[in-house]
């Protein structure tokens, strides 16, 4: 089918449905390899990559709306979500569709409100909607080389600043690593997140005083070293943290 | 004037200039008397107070409408907002202008956009707008007492969390100190925002060694007690602390 009949029956119905000029984008993060990466879709239209988004219903929750996103343009559902940005700028969308008049939904000033996300990405599969050709994880190290679609490579970084000053306040981790791990996969992640080298015993002193971390009587056994000791997340205490914050005063 | 017919006056112009659906409401903390308080307007409609807040001209950016806004309704200018979250539940406004009808333009849905900023309360002499009867600041301490519009209670309670999540990661003081202080002053603050007691010793060491205050050569006189150490921020390293954060890591 014709990918500009697609759009313009969208359209048709967006415009019923939808309140104007609102939308949502979710940077949605994963950590694998040592690395972080955000999942995107690849458009058809113009070949761009671009942050699953959509719009809200005129007779719907903001909650819900970011919700039936997610579930919509990439089969996912059960993410928690963080609010960490307004993107308001004049012209961020207006010329997007360049290809279209002005009567297109899609084509119009769109103020989009940002989300982030940590997720387990083993236990992700992305489904791609009908706009785009995929849904991939992409790593960080990868962006500079692709093209993104409008902001959205703006939205990534400003969503990278904002879960950098969170995990100085918030534990992190649990939808990030695997059920058991080592203190140094941990420090790994945080050093990823705030791009920055952390010293090893600082930082394990730190991270135990937390309370949140349950040693296992397990090794991870196979590498050239000692085998380093398992660990996984206190369910608990990891809750009352991430509701009462880490006290740094 | 009738202030009906100036609901009607304006609501005319709004849906000509406006985004509809979409607004946007300021916090703006001071501190005085030990003491956080909110800069409020008391509506002539319904006698309730309500945030400063406004809408988005269809050609401006955001940022500018905020100052716009906040000049417009309060009179004030160079506040540096800090976008905190999204208030997006149906229902949230739909029926607050329960004498009008839908054909209102403030009748209707609006997700609104959260900001608040700290202001050095001293120099802003709040003007209120057309609307309202009076613009004043109100302590937090008074907030139970006093009737709020819509779910404006709401939106002043997640911005103290906000500015909560924020002290742990960025210096705080200076819109809201006198350009001298002491620190006991200081300690008084963060205990205010935070909600808590903070052991003294451990507060004055760890304010110190974030190196953005400079010891003066002067003494609260006047007190009972020994006269206290003035100290003011260093501009260059407070700066360089916004910018970077505090790493707690």
């Amino acid at each position: 089918m014709d990918y500009k009949q697609k759009f313009w029956d969208s359209s048709a119905e967006a415009k019923e449905i939808y309140i104007p000029h609102l939308s949502a984008d979710a940077v949605i993060f994963g950590f694998e390899k040592n690395e972080l990466k955000v999942l995107l879709l690849k458009m058809s239209y113009r070949g761009q990559w671009m942050l699953p988004g959509g719009y809200i219903r005129k007779d719907e929750n903001l909650d819900d709306a970011l919700a039936r996103i997610l579930k919509t343009r990439v089969g996912v559902s059960g993410i928690y979500l963080e609010e960490f940005a307004v993107f308001g700028k004049k012209n961020r969308s207006e010329f997007y569709f360049e290809d279209f008049d002005e009567s297109l939904f899609q084509k119009q000033r769109f103020i989009s409100i940002g989300y982030y996300a940590l997720y387990n990405s083993s236990v992700i599969t992305p489904i791609p909607d009908e706009f785009s050709e995929v849904c991939e994880w992409i790593y960080l190290s990868e962006l500079p080389d692709i093209e993104l679609a409008m902001d959205h490579r703006e939205i990534i970084e400003k969503a990278l600043l904002a879960l950098r000053e969170k995990i100085a306040i918030k534990p992190i981790g649990y939808n990030l690593l695997p059920e058991k791990f080592t203190l140094s996969e941990l420090q790994k992640l945080y050093e990823t997140i705030l791009g920055m080298s952390l010293n090893r015993g600082n930082f394990y002193r730190k991270i135990k005083n937390l309370g949140i971390l349950t040693k296992l009587d397990e090794q991870r056994r196979g590498g050239a070293h000692k085998s380093p000791d398992l660990y996984t997340f206190n369910e608990e205490n990891y809750a009352k943290a991430l509701e009462n914050g880490l006290n740094n005063w």
